[in-house]
């Protein structure tokens, strides 16, 4: 595949962010129990009793009820999730991006020449100006650094350490803490009722792997991101897997279907996504036979999370909006449809 | 991915084999019936009581056992099968190969070009010899050629459409009727042991991918073959994905391991093959912790099946059958190991 740099422009607007942002990260002030009395009835807990909750609902017991002219067998309710700004925050800043920027960090003691070199030098000083002006390939270069020439074993434990100690900004909250808790019950929801639950995201997937399952219930093999090339060698007399500073799938835009495609061999039956990098997954879900299901989160909640669409130049959800109204797709409001956000906030 | 054509390597000696080729085709005489007074109990019915079915059910006892110190979760009993004479013959020919050489010339009537164009005017002519000369690349043109273009929806059909239809060479079986039984039973016994099983193949993927559910039980989510470029684009106002004619992951030797790491994510406790080209997934398979299991089938039946190892210049397991011999690793000798070879002398 033709080396792509598309995957790292995230990070050229971070500065852009880290002025500009102006969400907060206040815990929701509703309370915990307005959903004790359906728990045992309600999938959906922290959904709102809102029409898009209704077309979830109706949805899967369309293609669940044996007699129904919707009715898909088990092995084909395939369900795809795309991951940041779906199950997790995107911002400030994409959680991937962080652990990079601090993994670079961590390894700089045996990189005595990162201290003279760009853009090792600008990440050290958390001059962030000055990496983003480096340009795309020196920052594609950051993002392979952090990953090349480790084992997938001891990059697995890497990513563990990190995702098990780092904190999401100001909030002394876990990462893994942030998952949005209405897509959890979401997630539940269409395992409990045959379906096979796979995320579909631009990160990668040596970065998702080490904790989807803890915290999604999604495993390994059904976790897809975008992923380097490796080669397979002996490392004291083992056999080990190494990575190579080379991208193999650039699981965004256009390679979502074909990445799902290659994966998993059959078109999902739903995909849920919050982005123009998801429409291609989008369109390709909806065009197959029979009743299909597409939701996008739509951030409109600055008191909670954030809120963004079209303005935004990096997290664009602009023709992915256009044609989610225009067909009739799901678009979830954040702010109206979901009772809470954080699976923090249930406690 | 570079462009490699080792995958198409075995085409060059078709014309050995069909010269060469003395096994047969015969009907087991074995009794049908010899299993049916432990069919219950016994899992590997189709399996003599040798030291090698022993040593299957006594690794699959040990790691499903709750208080055995082997004991392995249910998420982690990942099994890799190789296809191509591991659960079918891959002689006189692999399959594949036929396909492709059939689907030439179905194809050729929309190709006036190819009655004049090698090496498409040596398959339509049967000049098997021709076709081997002109060299790996014109051969990898032939192999790309049956797939490119097509829809991944259109392929898979036409795949369908042939392995309905084609028969084994002289004994009016179906392809898919030819699978190893004792196999076939390996596979349920593990599934019905929390194991999921996979197929790891040089085979392309599209090519298993429409049959190897129904025949093996094996989902397409659970079929790693080599694989093609693909393009998403929309046709006649439908999203479709479209096959390059490009190798995305050439699914042999030491590439096993990595498409395993790719897919799955996780180090398979058990792997399964018959040749060199599945070495480096059973050294990475029996590197990792705890209890493993490595099994090759050695063709050692030229009266039921083929007879070969390391005179075959193609289907070559040599390097592989001294390290399963230094190592204790099983090798299933088919000839005394197995009541019958297919699954159509059950009947």
């Amino acid at each position: 595949m033709k080396r792509n740099r598309v995957w790292i422009y995230p990070l050229i607007l971070i500065a852009f962010v880290l002025v500009m942002n102006t969400g907060c990260k206040k815990n929701s002030t509703q309370q915990k129990d307005s959903n004790t009395t359906s728990i045992s009835s309600d999938p959906l807990p922290s959904w709102n009793d809102t029409e898009h909750k209704k077309s979830i609902i109706n949805f899967v017991e369309k293609v669940t009820k044996k007699d129904s002219p919707d009715f898909v067998p088990v092995a084909e309710r395939i369900a795809t999730f795309d991951n940041d700004g779906t199950l997790w925050p995107e911002k400030p800043m994409y959680f991937q991006m962080v652990f990079t920027f601090d993994r670079i960090k961590a390894m700089a003691p045996n990189h005595p020449e990162w201290k003279t070199k760009q853009p090792f030098k600008a990440v050290l000083e958390d001059d962030i100006k000055t990496v983003l002006e480096s340009g795309a390939e020196s920052i594609d270069n950051l993002v392979m650094t952090v990953s090349a020439d480790y084992t997938t074993e001891e990059f697995s434990k890497i990513v563990k350490d990190w995702i098990d100690t780092a904190k999401y900004h100001g909030t002394g909250k876990l990462y893994t803490d942030m998952v949005f808790q209405p897509m959890l019950e979401l997630l539940t929801y269409l395992r409990n009722n045959g379906f096979k639950t796979y995320i579909v995201s631009g990160g990668t997937s040596d970065f998702m792997r080490p904790w989807a399952e803890k915290v999604y219930g999604i495993p390994p093999e059904q976790t897809i991101g975008t992923s380097f090339k490796m080669k397979f060698e002996m490392r004291d007399g083992k056999p080990v897997i190494v990575q190579l500073p080379e991208i193999f799938l650039l699981d965004d835009k256009a390679n979502k279907p074909i990445g799902i495609y290659q994966y998993i061999g059959r078109r999902p039956i739903a995909s849920f996504g919050n982005s123009d990098g998801d429409l291609q997954m989008m369109q390709w879900t909806m065009g197959g036979s029979g009743l299909r299901f597409a939701l996008f989160v739509h951030h409109t909640d600055a008191e909670r999370e954030y809120a963004y669409d079209r303005e935004s130049p990096l997290w664009l959800f602009d023709k992915a909006l256009d044609e989610a109204n225009a067909k009739g797709w799901t678009v979830v409001d954040m702010k109206k449809d979901w009772k809470i956000i954080y699976s923090y906030e249930k406690k």
